[in-house]
């Protein structure tokens, strides 16, 4: 595949716009030269910005946008607000009329997401999107979802989930067949929801071709690894994804304590400082940085808030992949793949 | 209030059974000198254990049970073969029958909780017991409940659980009116589950004497510290606590090997030994040992199966605490405010 990926960016969202967006976009053209960049926004605030990165300038085309989604803005608001007009709803409109693969915007999530239903729809075999997250593991990576989109979930649903999942995994990972396991509080076919366990059933039953379904898994599985793809709904995702992000950030709090409270200590923390940021970078959200929205007619990116231009690049790299793959055809055909009645 | 406090210790529970359980209450009783065991099990295994522990053995009543509970016999078999004779089951009947404030397991937890609500049943104004853990926070320590006891909630268990985890951080952490949050999505009011909501609705109006409303509270909060009690149902509550668990595991294995790469890393982690150890006890989930089972006419903790006496003489902590600042009094105190209609 030669063809060039088109990446539509809303330069506004995020906590610092344009100034992380745009430097965030020129790592991703390092990384991929064949990159093209629909970069929406404040066309005052943006083109000083785009013109200290003249690497971008060729293969960039800056659209002006009157209206910008506020991190704060609820999403009824934005929706009535920046309709047709924001950068965020500009962004997303690109991937519906085809100008563009794939939609990045570090804008609020509740906006983004609301925007991008109304505006691309969902497919027809689903009736609610979810959120995947890129989940870093002791083994690498694996996909998470849904982190937050919607809440709870029927059986079929929960199959839905599985196969996004799958699909994305493939396609992000490269893998032909992924491990998919159900979260759920125990390992046994007894325990848990009764939609859960369903969802396992038929799954099992189904023995998708696009899948290795491995049952069900708990908590500790996500940092472990134990699948490439953990399914669970919105509530629980959320709770989870944070739950870790709150951990890692408390053991980085006592590691900093405990690595300054005497001087040989100190002295330790230097010599082993190369370990340490190798650490640090390891725990950063931002290197495993984008909620991937599925399950819609088009392809949308969350990047984190307060990303840095390392972090949305990151964004932009599982953008561009998910594109040049052409990740939609591969969820097509997946879900085409689920028979009848899984989704009755 | 010098009264002592009789504990019931399962001997047989656990991954080691009397091996770590006897030690555990040796360590508890250096540290609780008023404190009185009865000890249930194979007298055959556990004379000897504790004839080796010679502090013990003049507060000690060991008392031969028949049967033990298997780590992984499921709640319906443990009832069949162990109800009236098995060393879990006469731990929390000494509880019924007042020879003992308190009973400690380290048993499996499906086993212990089946089990205690038969013999035990729950206090009048709850339906379903819950199990909450002491999560170690930056700030300190949180009560967080319900953790796997029972799945989904509607709007009055939640309030019961607010309640039921303040009166345990007032004892455990000795707080007047400890700070409660409900676990959910968002912060603002109209996020998250519609029972979520409610709860928060009627904790707010109610303005309870004995705790401190303070809305909603995300996954990240938990490491944080940023209320004393964070309230959730089983399902959740089991899936963050199972999340937090094994991020503190993939850390430190990215810590271990982090610290292993170079020799001058190497260098600086024999230097830093003493913080790595402070940090490793710190993470160290058998120092906030413990499920105690809530809602139940009687005290009965799980300690963690995998536990050494380290950790069940932290379990036995606890369990002095409920027991010596009269938690059956606080709780019951407590749930008597909780207004009719909330209950409803």
């Amino acid at each position: 595949m030669a063809q060039t990926v088109r990446i539509a960016l809303d330069a506004m969202g995020g906590d610092h716009g344009p100034e992380v967006v745009v430097p965030g976009a020129a790592l991703a053209l390092e990384r991929h030269p064949d990159a093209r960049f629909l970069i929406y926004g404040d066309e005052a605030v943006v083109r000083p910005v785009l013109e200290r990165h003249p690497a971008l300038l060729p293969v960039t085309e800056l659209r002006h946008a009157d209206v910008s989604i506020r991190m704060d803005e609820k999403p009824s608001q934005a929706l009535r607000i920046g309709r047709n007009k924001s950068s965020m709803w500009l962004a997303i409109q690109a991937v519906r009329d085809d100008e563009a693969d794939i939609c990045v915007s570090a804008g609020n999530t509740g906006a983004l997401m609301a925007m991008s239903m109304f505006c691309l729809k969902t497919l027809p075999e689903i009736d609610r999107p979810a959120i995947a997250a890129i989940w870093p593991t002791i083994r690498g990576e694996s996909v998470v979802l849904d982190v937050g989109a919607t809440i709870g979930a029927d059986a079929s649903h929960y199959v839905n989930l599985a196969v996004m999942g799958a699909a994305m995994a493939r396609i992000v990972f490269d893998i032909e067949k992924p491990t998919v396991g159900l979260l759920n509080v125990g390992r046994e076919e007894i325990k848990g929801i009764e939609a859960v366990k369903e969802a396992g059933r038929i799954l099992r039953e189904a023995n998708l071709a696009g899948l290795d379904y491995r049952g069900f898994v708990e908590g500790d599985d996500l940092g472990k690894g134990t699948v490439d793809v953990v399914v669970t709904e919105g509530f629980t995702g959320n709770i989870a994804l944070k739950t870790a992000e709150g951990t890692a950030k408390q053991i980085g709090e006592y590691l900093r304590a405990a690595m300054s409270r005497t001087w040989t200590a100190k002295l330790g923390y230097l010599l082993a400082k190369t370990a340490f940021d190798a650490l640090r970078a390891k725990m950063d959200p931002s290197r495993a940085n984008g909620g991937i929205f599925l399950g819609l007619d088009g392809l949308v990116i969350k990047s984190h808030g307060g990303a840095d231009a390392l972090g949305l690049a990151s964004a932009i790299d599982i953008a561009y992949d998910m594109a040049h793959y052409d990740f939609m055809r591969t969820i097509r055909d997946m879900l085409d793949q689920i028979p009848a009645e899984a989704s009755a």
